[in-house]
């Protein structure tokens, strides 16, 4: 049996979270928050069931959510997605990005992903018969950031999709509205999509605004924006997303969503429906997590760790230099297994692996987990 | 923007479920019940969202459920699959089937497809650039079934899968022993490869019991078995599957579906290994869907519907020829709009359309639903 993904294990957070498991440490790799979600929200999926939507729902989503969706946008981006044609429920954001690069990208079209990039981008490209062509964030005292002249270099007549994703996972940067113009200034006369993956679009802190592409008149025309609730609603493991692009994308985005998961948990969006009605939750989640991303970073800056910038997501990342030389996916396993702590290296989001001495902290926890994982890290 | 799937329009079920809602006919067309669930699931789900299973579950699906479901088919049918390597959870029967065409089909490769067809199958290998390589069904007076000698007769060396189905939607034909005898001959000594599509594997009539390929040694070895609770379960909106396969095919199988939908609902499988400890509620099926299948038989029998045989599924294939000889997508509307009650026309589920005058109805129905569809086409 030939592999179609010769590439391809086991995900880094599925091996760092059963290490984390089997040392018994506090597992501050894979990103998932250790509280509770709101139990409203689970009163709402209850009253759903309970309603008696448990059948098919329509294959593009349940009409209430994609309005709700589509206000959502309209309040916070400011731009009009019509809900009927140019919204789509998914099965979580990872089925979002691997429908919309299935649903584009041709073999032999070649696809821009910046590195460090989410694990699924690339692999999916490779199952469309796609071309990878990776470009490098640049990393300099200010933290990581695209370098665009890169991009523009990379582009050539093949390119069919640039890959952006905002707040940035796992560097925790973020885009400013000069990097939107960059990309606006590359794709626009060509025929280049846009893949813009936004899951952390409610963690950005310090009073910025989330660089959404949706707000951007010449990217919105030509980009599949994606989001999800998991990450916003700490219900990381009920896999609801979605993605919202103009009418003649998401018609393509259809075709190939209907025959690979062809519809989405019923009464879970029904819930959210109801959910996001409310802007409070959403709203107040950068207060909510700035307020963990200070508490640990002040309790690893007096450390020998060196705290990276983290402008957004739930991700903290840091230079060990100063503790190993090691390189980051053995220091991540030593970090599990003798510091009880679990981190994500870095280098498995280059398809080259590459090291940099920088690992990544998930901060999405109680903030007593925090304080046990601070203490066990500042003793290094 | 190049289609990827230019043969694509939206399925016909939702087409018809759009007409049905359209002309508020009796909806016989999309498959599934209109009756609720078990009220007991619905309480496994809550108390599965209130014990806090609401963050990623393992990618591979959660164990109590992996092994719950290896433990029903090997008390079912005898095979014992390792829980940790040969099951997945999948989000839906339809997303394994397309995962597991994605991750075995080339670019090159030939699958045989066997129509009438679930229109999923052949976009999925479409997808993955294979071949789809179409053989139908021979149909005379004891029904449909598959003619072997053709399939052996489309076997080349580029074939690298045949995909199965039983009980076989739309048709309602189940494959006997004798089937899988015949497709073992045709596959041992070669590496085809089998995707059995079997969501329909606790709705075998008469007796009967259903042919799955984990009941036989040659094909269990080499065959993707998919199946799903929303059929079972009377939760088809909840989109809960799985697949069952040689740990050497699971390897490949999980490449895809960690990059696909990396892993599915929590809640819900938490809720439905609970569910699925008690035998229960799949041993009482195939009595329950019989006493509908009969009362819809007995209604249509003094019709100028033509009944063919419905061994297996919530479906009932008749032939209007005697009402009419319109194309059956056109036959199908005139119901839906004319006498309100909507069917499925058989003719999408060939991949160049095929008349055989006849249209398929679900009897997963209320009685109450299935008396007021009856009086209306007993009327014509
Ligand atoms: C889909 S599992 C990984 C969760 C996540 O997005 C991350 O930890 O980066
Ligand atoms: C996935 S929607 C269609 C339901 C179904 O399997 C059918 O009606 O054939």
């Amino acid at each position: 049996l030939t592999t179609r993904l010769p590439a391809v294990g086991t995900t880094v957070f599925t091996r760092m979270s059963a290490l984390a498991a089997q040392h018994d440490a506090v597992n501050l790799g894979q990103g998932f928050p250790d509280f509770a979600c709101d139990p409203r929200l689970v009163d709402l999926v209850a009253e759903a069931m309970r309603a008696g939507h448990n059948q098919y729902p329509p294959m593009t989503g349940v009409p209430a959510l994609r309005q709700a969706i589509a206000g959502k946008i309209r309040a916070v981006y400011g731009h009009a997605y019509d809900a009927d044609t140019e919204i789509t429920v998914t099965a979580g954001a990872t089925q979002a990005l691997t429908t919309a690069i299935l649903a584009v990208v041709h073999p032999g079209d070649e696809v821009i992903v910046i590195e460090p990039a989410y694990d699924s981008y690339m692999p999916a490209i490779e199952l469309a018969g796609g071309t990878v062509v990776p470009v490098q964030m640049a990393l300099d005292d200010a933290g990581y950031h695209v370098p665009w002249e890169r991009i523009q270099a990379a582009v050539s007549t093949k390119t069919r999709l640039i890959v952006i994703n905002t707040p940035h996972n796992p560097t925790g940067s973020v885009l400013r509205d000069s990097d939107l113009e960059a990309l606006a200034g590359i794709v626009r006369g060509t025929e280049i999509l846009v893949l813009s993956d936004e899951v952390y679009e409610h963690m950005v802190y310090d009073g910025q605004q989330h660089a959404s592409m949706s707000r951007h008149p010449v990217l919105s025309a030509r980009t599949f924006v994606v989001s999800s609730f998991g990450k916003t609603y700490h219900t990381t493991g009920w896999k609801i997303g979605y993605v919202a692009a103009p009418a003649s994308l998401m018609v393509e985005f259809r075709k190939v969503h209907q025959y690979n998961v062809f519809s989405v948990n019923a009464p879970m969006q029904h819930a959210i429906a109801g959910y996001l009605a409310d802007p409070a939750p959403y709203v107040q989640l950068p207060a909510f997590y700035q307020k963990k991303r200070d508490l640990f970073r002040a309790g690893l800056a007096g450390s020998r760790f060196e705290l990276l910038p983290a402008d957004g997501t739930y991700f903290q990342c840091v230079r060990y230099g100063a503790i190993s030389a090691m390189p980051e996916a053995a220091f991540a396993e030593w970090l599990t297994s003798e510091i009880k702590v679990a981190a994500i290296p870095v280098s498995p989001f280059y398809r080259q692996a590459k090291e940099s001495g920088i690992v990544r902290f998930c901060f999405a926890k109680r903030d007593e987990t925090l304080a046990l994982a601070l203490e066990r890290l500042a003793r290094i």
